[in-house]
């Protein structure tokens, strides 16, 4: 059912993911985003969009009061979930279906749903017509442009009607209307943003309130009222459908919606094509300008062709041709696309977890570093007076932290020399480091200073026995009650400050700094003594030590006995000599590895373990806290990579980090590779029907190691202080591949093959370099390599 | 459409109301309650249960991630809003409806929905079979007790399928499931209430975070999850449907459900009766009580009892027999199970607005005084060290003021004494002047002393022309940005103040305080003076005068230019002299007075009027402010019965407090007349389609002051400290009435008729009062009072 689209337009570089039923795939779907919004959109025409002013912000709403949240993962669509519609309708017959699929449900002729870099689209073809259907954005302003298109594929006249349906829900309890604007020629919805405190008046007085429907062209008829338009009907057959007109009702206090008609005779073959603006807005005025800008064909034009510019600039920094096509196209087009959004807008958050914006803006140096130089500067002027780093960076005046960001996490400095490292790889600008930083609380340190004052927080924040402190959570899998209490200690975290110390000494060796070098380095060398005394359990390392002193993640526990990060940061970090990897990894392929990736952890917990907590957003005592979370998987990986030797392992979980090839794979994660999701369903021993499904969730931090992967590990092209290294780890099975990588402003192109070398020989042209490493580079050449690696 | 049936059932001494449409009034509905929980359920199905653990949580969700938030009025339904449904399929023809009318919506060939006061029942024929549905609750434990009887009355052989489908929804982002189980029988539905900080895991862990549906009788089949039973058909023909047997499914992290299946054969005439239990548990020991308790028939038919009597010990003070059938049935039965719903359970909240708690507990004066009297201490108890008492009066251990009650509100002192005034005329009991209340800051001061220091504090609430501060809102109208600067007063507070100011005056003369009362009086004149002075506009009061000092409420304002309470005020609160009176009601009549009752102001506000602010809970520049506000119209009809003089008047606004008579009205208000809403929509002249109709919200303050009307107006049966005084005013057109009057102990049947003479005449047996007011009352006897009342 799934097929790969292999032509590539002029206008879209990328290639684009076609499905072509609405019901095997129901949650599939594609994203787009700007500055200020984002919309997710699914394959039956369900959506979710939200907007910045600068929190976040809807203009089309669930038909209840729903709750602000963070953005969840597997989302949950019912029959009234916001979407954009249009319902034909045979006038003759009166049979009646529904573009793209949702709410009528009727089976298509052929059904079409292609996700392209730029653009979202949809050809459905049902009772002998054909509809087009496009989304784009524009690329500053907060509004979707959609082109609906009708064509009689009949071959006979027909009478039809079409009614694009763009419901706008419940917009809030604080007054809520709507009605038809005639000189707009749309629908206008109104509301104003609930607020108890006077004060609150103030700043919501200036948020956009209205939700518009525009047409370009006069509609027959129309509805502003949900009500009216749906009827005792339903959804499935409206009751103002079953009527020559549209009612012409508005809303007063009551659910307002977007509804308009046309009636039109088709000729065979004729078509109509119509636009639509949908977005909010201020006040009549804004809506008035963004039709003059945007609602015409040229603008549509227009639009979609800086759109497909602005996404071209995140392209990122390599092309892969490899023997895995599938993977080709993913890490050449949606990774970096993925990892562009995430450092481009920052989740569309003003209150990014530390850890999260340090990491999203890590995979940014990539593509555009001076924005993941801003961000470090940007995150240390936040730094606490101790060394500590908050749990969120604020980015917009008067952003507050939020959720999960209001509970203390003891891992944010950790992330500081990690991310660095990928900034100094690629631009070798250690000149960041003596950037002055002054904080609010009127601390004037350097960048370099304020990162060694990060380590030490890391190196004070541990126990008597030298083991860090949990509080109430550290990264990924952060159990809420190990160490509430003050006392629990997070065995990740212990090899996770090791790994970030070894990192930042070696950045102070750079910098002549050889004592505090070697501060650092013992200290890391204590971490991990101390996570070998206390955490070594003879196959693994444990998760950590509760407040009660129970080490838990260990062979005697049946629930939760093996995690998937100590093992992975004990290799980052050095804990793990040769002998413990010996050991460990047999335990991974056989605990966590199952055909959807490698679990978090395995046995699954049945129930709460009160000493343990929560595990991530969901409960322990549910199955799904034993997922395949990718961006724990992913870091297995790069540990992997570091390792070396370990190329066809980490190849394999590299791999499983996107879906397919093969349509079962296919369905049940039930997801397009467009994106890594945050997590795939794990427990598949012991849940088999859900596992493998994806979270449909592109927040994560998987995507920028995942890039990292590929380019430092796959390719093995990663920079020093000087040049460019070049130590590629094909998988067994791989002879040669060919990658293009821009660095430091220059291009290489690379043949990388197999050859009866005993180590990596490159050749620049045809003289073979002394060592696998390029210095002394030039911004604006292309160097062409050819790089023989050991079968 | 709307049939009022005259039958009372032996179980039920109240009436029931029937509904005969299930599209005439979609959103009319009933309730019904315990003290730990409530149900709203209307006509199609659609339901809203709440229950207390202490705080307001749910057991049957949004198919979404809903807010909490306060009860909202105009309740919006949706497809997959929570409800009780049964579908009906014939399995010879497929042909499929549902009872009561959701999901499906069939027409019907008979529906009856029928409210009584301690059930809800519904009847429904089509295809040939009658389905009829109980509802019913326990007086102490949460769960739904549902009856569901099938009978063919098609006179042939059937072969059918019944399906009752209770949705369970969207349980909680932290972890969801939902199977059989196979030993209580029955779908059992688990989540974890989501809390982030770890504190809150020691709150939710005792939290009742399981649903269960159980079945009587094993079924044939079953679904968990909802996505499985719903499939691609829809909720209008779910996919489960259209196999033999339901799927079996369980919900792992997806949306519970509860469907299940029963396959029959019905010979004609034949019947089949099923019960189930539907509710929360805290684990399956509790579920198991809970089945063993309750699911049988003697268990429901013993439960059925329990509850009418419970309902039964809230059957008021007062019947009447009046020419007015309808108002009498409301008056004697719907009208006191209102106010004891208020009083018995506080509007299930654990922090009431204060003023709502001393008003709501002024009505349980009439029905259980010594509650009233408990909830005096209550509030007291946690009055300010400066007189104040504070915006939400908590109920449970760890409760916080939320939502409105976190913004400071100037008028709670001013409820004091109005309420208290109904507990002393109800019960003579001063003595609970005497009692010491000590608050959590260590004050003693005396149930009198603490009064006085109420009064005090209205007193210095002052500005320097002595009006009363508004600060962020007062009552009822409480407009947010008139005084958020210190500055801005309140015509209403002044006046009300004043009223209260009076009322403590009088207690104070007859505690012998006489030096305090003349303090407190001279207070009241105060008040009324300077209202007289800056309010009085020609021809009514002012609302207030902002912060800016532009006075508002008045002639010169296009929109908002009159308010309702404070006219009232000033009558009650005697700074409205016969001359303005005489002035204020003819403007209330023309530019107040709707065929839905009077608006709370006019003329509405169609934008947002900067210096004025919110108006109730929706905004300015929505029409839905310019409401009948309930409580506003009852304090103007109270206003007219302490005016005497006024009784046709009054009667004519106390009677549109409730719909009918008459068809169209039902239909515009959308409610069966067995609750007081707390309005019906306003700005009759600018949005006529919408005018007239039902919040559907059953929490207001306009209870206990209509009952009260009743009583002390209508019926002029007032207490004073050592009696009955009697007093009636019978609207013109009414010649006679009789009245029972259960009072201190005794029950007083009166025959209350118009003769010739100049004053109340009232005869015990043969014997003429010498004025019309009996003392020396016997608790336990009955008197028989004939009473004449002029012409």
């Amino acid at each position: 059912m799934i097929k790969e689209v292999s032509v590539l337009r002029p206008s879209d570089h990328g290639r684009r993911y076609e499905l072509t039923s609405p019901t095997a795939m129901p949650k599939a779907g594609g994203f787009l985003w700007n500055q200020r919004m984002m919309i997710q959109i699914t394959c039956r025409g369900y959506a979710t969009a939200q907007f910045m002013q600068p929190e976040p912000a809807k203009y089309a709403y669930a038909p209840n009061i729903e709750a602000k949240t963070f953005m969840q993962p597997e989302p949950n669509y019912y029959a009234h979930h916001p979407g954009r519609f249009v319902y034909i309708k045979d006038l003759e017959t009166g049979q009646l279906f529904s573009a793209p699929h949702e709410p009528v449900r009727a089976s298509p002729d052929r059904f079409v749903f292609s996700v392209g870099k730029s653009d979202v689209a949809w050809t459905v073809e049902n009772l002998g017509l054909r509809v087009e259907m496009v989304m784009g954005l524009p690329t500053h302003d907060v509004a979707e442009l959609w082109t609906i298109k009708v064509t009689n594929i009949s071959g006979r006249p027909r009478r039809i009607s079409v009614t694009p349906y763009f419901p706008i829900g419940y917009m809030s309890w604080m007054n809520q209307s709507a009605e038809w604007n005639q000189e707009l020629l749309g629908v206008v919805g109104s509301c104003v943003t609930p607020y108890q405190k006077a004060a609150e008046y103030f700043k919501n007085k200036h948020l956009r309130d209205k939700t518009y429907f525009l047409c370009e062209t006069p509609p027959d008829s129309w509805d502003a009222r949900q009500q009216a338009f749906e009827g005792e009907g339903g959804l499935h057959n409206p009751s103002g459908l079953q009527e020559p007109q549209l009612s012409s009702s508005d809303a007063r206090y009551e659910t307002p919606t977007a509804a308009v008609q046309y009636r039109l005779s088709l000729n065979a073959g004729e078509e109509r094509e119509y636009r639509f603006l949908f977005g909010p807005a201020y006040d009549e005025a804004e809506i008035r300008t963004m039709r003059s800008r945007y609602l015409s064909k040229e603008a549509f034009a227009r639009t979609a062709d800086e759109y497909a510019a602005y996404m071209e600039t995140g392209r990122g920094c390599l092309r892969i041709e490899t023997p895995d096509k599938e993977l080709d196209n993913f890490v050449n087009n949606w990774l970096p696309r993925q990892v562009y959004y995430h450092g481009d807008v920052n989740r569309l958050t003003t209150d990014p977890q530390t850890r999260n914006y340090l990491q999203d803006n890590m995979g940014m140096n990539y593509i555009k570093p001076q924005v993941a130089r801003k961000a470090f500067i940007t995150a240390l002027s936040q730094q606490e007076a101790n060394g500590a780093m908050p749990d969120g960076i604020l980015l917009a005046e008067g952003a507050e932290l939020k959720y999960i960001n209001q509970i203390p996490h003891t891992d944010h400095c950790v992330w500081l020399p990690v991310t660095l490292d990928v900034y100094l790889a690629e631009t070798g600008d250690y000149g960041l480091l003596m950037e002055p930083v002054r904080t609010e609380n009127g601390d004037n340190f350097t960048v370099f200073e304020r990162f060694s004052r990060a380590m030490d927080f890391l190196l004070k924040l541990r126990d008597e026995r030298g083991l860090s402190f949990i509080a109430q959570g550290d990264w990924c899998d952060p159990m809420n009650m190990v160490g509430y209490k003050g006392k629990g200690v997070s065995g990740w975290l212990t090899l996770a400050t090791a790994y970030a110390l070894n990192l930042w000494a070696s950045v102070c060796e750079h910098e002549g700094a050889a004592e505090l070098a070697e501060r650092f380095r013992a200290g890391a060398r204590d971490c991990n003594d101390a996570a070998n005394k206390h955490l070594w359990d003879g196959d693994w390392f444990a998760r950590g030590i509760t407040d009660d002193n129970v080490v838990f993640g260990i062979r005697k526990d049946p629930e939760g006995r093996i995690w998937l990060n100590p093992q992975s940061f004990a290799i980052l970090g050095g804990a793990a000599g040769q002998e413990h990897v010996a050991r460990i990894l047999p335990q991974v392929d056989e605990q966590l590895t199952t055909p959807y990736g490698v679990q978090m952890f395995a046995p699954p917990f049945s129930r709460m373990r009160e000493d343990v907590g929560r595990v991530t957003q969901k409960a322990m005592g549910s199955a799904e806290n034993a997922a395949v979370y990718n961006h724990a998987a992913v870091f297995f990986v790069y540990s992997l990579y570091r390792l070396g030797g370990q190329q066809d392992r980490a190849y394999a979980h590299l791999r499983q980090l996107l879906p397919g090839p093969g349509e079962d794979d296919y369905l049940q994660r039930g997801q397009l590779p467009i994106f890594m999701p945050n997590y795939y369903r794990g427990a598949w021993r012991e849940f088999p029907r859900t596992a493998g499904r994806s979270s449909q969730l592109f927040n994560t931090g998987t995507v920028s190691w995942a890039y990292r992967c590929v380019i430092e590990g796959l390719c093995g092209l990663r920079g020093d202080a000087e040049g460019l290294v070049i130590r590629p780890q094909l998988p067994s099975g791989w002879d040669a591949i060919r990658v293009t990588r821009e660095f430091r402003g220059a291009t290489f192109e690379l043949e990388i093959a197999r050859g009866d070398v005993g180590e990596v020989i490159v050749k620049l042209g045809d003289r073979v370099l002394p060592e696998p490493r390029i210095t002394g580079i030039k911004a604006g050449e292309t160097y062409r390599l050819s790089v023989v690696v050991p079968r």
